[in-house]
């Protein structure tokens, strides 16, 4: 093994928000995402790209609210039980159906079991109609040449129907952010290649590129997953010279601490340009923020918990910005430690925790709080953010916690 | 036009919680949807079919935490500033990088910061190790064996990677729930198929189906749509007898009210079963629950905001319990209506509103209340649940609304 002694050292660490105000700022302005134009039935999820203006009226025309006859209201005036109207069928009567337009001067509608069939020619009524009884009007829904939705609305199941009934077949969106994702280091192995009959396997399982694919899924971005990047500088820069431009974003996973084999720093030093090296946050301090030619890289630790921090922390928010969409709040609630819980003074930590109550009050227990430990999430219940001026939690103080599941989930479990 | 005088009656109409149990017991009963096995990678979203148990340990062998020399503890016993003890590498010193397994009979590793370079064959070190220091333990995230998720776990990003960490490549989940989609009505048009051109349009545009697609996708369903079928008894029964094997659960939408051309109950009837015809639900009414030969059909309303509500309320809550899945509920905030809004007794109705605040208050403005109007729910900030014993709300009694949007969303707008 060569004898490499040489290390990067951190540039002076960032607090979390000064490297999210970076993000928002330098790395947002390298993307420049378009728009592209796709049928509205498979626009779910997407952001509109321009304003949407109905096409036609929702309904198109008047149409008929109850199975009956069309009539002209006036035509009814004055019947009863007593004096019923006769009216002649297809000249001042026209059987319709539901969602049937009405018929030329026809203006009300009665329901077909007030109608009576005198023959085949006429039918009785025995109370008269007001106009526009039962009749939806032209654009009651929708009127031809208003806004549907705004430029920058996320489109929901619902929306689909508002935009096919206003016309709309194609519609303009935001293209989705891709984001290329490049896992490094010697030691991975692509899933599945794993002999699992060893006693001792040969190297660890690569996840961190998959968890963040799903996180960039929910995000509406697109990811794009390069197979596994020896520590070779090297190789890790041919990597991006290769496919830097297939992306609006780039996540680069480990390599971004400072130990000998870690050479994130040096290679977008060498093409880029270093904003952030090191974050005082807990799991997720190797975090790197840059520019790699003209594309924003973030370098992500290689720890599975630190590697969903720094995304959800940083990349995420990113990528609700270049839609232009308002990112959502986790639910809060107000939970008590169990426990008194110390903590490092000058760091941001994340706290994962499981809860669970007892009378009116909500209690939390931390767990493992390594950041090597991708169970200490998937076990969560929420997770506590102790701020950085803060030595930790006492037991008698309420802290917030971030909700990771549905509340009744987390009370069904207690 | 033929003369249809024709109906069929409601059946006794039945209250919304008691079409839910309905929907709950018997229609559940009819669906059996059986597992699949697939990649872990693909896996998001997906609901296992059985236990996972850790097929490998995480880390698999105890492994670097840091860049720097694995050693054996007690060889290092002693090193101080003054007096420093000098390795011999490779016997008594391994280079490791984070992540590397330690090599055999090693227990600690030294951070690369704190190790000299003496020559080529040994290196000098100034502070004892005490074991295990920056040594990931094998195991210490997930044990061989230990169980990863229960059966009738959601996977989110997080667990996929825990899944690939503990050894999984492949996994059983559940299959998802198949939704046919048949929307009938000769006035409608497929999407695309209109001419704008045309003053007046000739019909009206399919829209309801698209929307039941995108919520079925979102309920964790996989929708299987049919081209509009008109209204015509046997094509309706034709489409139903070709199409019913595919599906873990039919919607029929439109034809289920009690109008001339309303097949769907008498085509039930026929071949199956009815259960429900009618539910005191504004919108929703013309609702049926019932069963086509053994498969569980729902005839949904065709107006929009009809066919929306009972999609929500009755196959939603279906779909997630096939999945064994709690449905989680939407935010409920209080809110005030700015004016009296009276409401049908006997009826539960779903107001749509749109909230505001003013100081510490929050008031809600109803949206225009007729079922046709799908811009009452893509502009609504959220919906009261009117009970049926209520006559209406009132200004100075606080409501409970259910959130559409994350309230922070909607306070950015008011």
């Amino acid at each position: 093994m060569a004898l490499k002694m040489k290390r990067t050292v951190y540039l002076k660490k960032k607090t979390l928000a000064e490297a999210r105000t970076i993000v928002s700022t330098e790395l947002m302005k390298l993307i420049h995402l378009g728009t592209e134009t796709i049928p509205v039935i498979d626009a779910l999820g997407r952001v509109t790209g321009e304003p949407l203006y109905a096409k036609i009226s929702s309904p198109p025309f008047h149409c008929a609210a109850m199975d009956g006859i069309a009539v002209k209201a006036e035509k009814t005036y004055g019947a009863t039980e007593e004096s019923p109207k006769s009216l002649l069928i297809n000249e001042e009567a026209f059987f319709v159906n539901t969602g049937n337009p009405i018929p030329h001067e026809m203006d009300a509608v009665i329901m077909i079991e007030d109608v009576h069939l005198t023959n085949s020619e006429r039918v009785e009524i025995r109370e008269a109609a007001y106009p526009w009884q039962h009749v939806r009007a032209m654009g009651e829904d929708v009127i031809a040449t208003e806004m549907v939705f705004s430029e920058n609305h996320k489109i929901t199941p619902y929306d689909v129907g508002a935009l096919l009934a206003s016309g709309h077949e194609k519609i303009k969106v935001k293209k989705k952010p891709r984001v290329l994702i490049i896992p490094t280091g010697s030691e991975l192995l692509e899933p599945g290649r794993i002999d699992l009959n060893q006693i001792i396997p040969s190297g660890i399982i690569e996840s961190n590129s998959y968890v963040l694919y799903g996180l960039i899924i929910k995000d509406g971005g697109e990811p794009i997953r390069h197979h596994i990047v020896e520590d070779n500088p090297k190789k890790i820069k041919e990597a991006l010279l290769s496919h830097h431009e297939e992306a609006d974003l780039i996540l680069l996973i480990a390599g971004s601490s400072a130990g000998s084999e870690d050479y994130t720093h040096s290679i977008i030093e060498e093409s880029g340009k270093v904003f952030v090296h090191g974050i005082s946050m807990m799991p997720g301090k190797p975090t790197l923020i840059g520019r790699f030619k003209d594309r924003p890289i973030i370098g992500i630790p290689g720890y599975p918990v630190s590697a969903i921090l720094a995304y959800e922390e940083l990349v995420s928010p990113l990528l609700y910005q270049s839609l232009h969409l308002m990112k959502p709040d986790r639910m809060k609630i107000k939970v008590f430690p169990t426990r008194k819980i110390p903590s490092k003074l000058g760091t941001e930590e994340f706290l994962r925790v499981k809860i669970g109550r007892l009378g009116e009050k909500f209690f939390a227990t931390p767990l493992p709080r390594g950041s090597g430990m991708i169970t200490s999430l998937t076990k969560a219940d929420g997770i506590i953010r102790i701020p950085a001026l803060s030595e930790g939690l006492n037991e008698d103080e309420a802290s917030e916690v971030e909700l990771l599941r549905p509340v009744e989930e987390i009370l069904n479990t207690v």
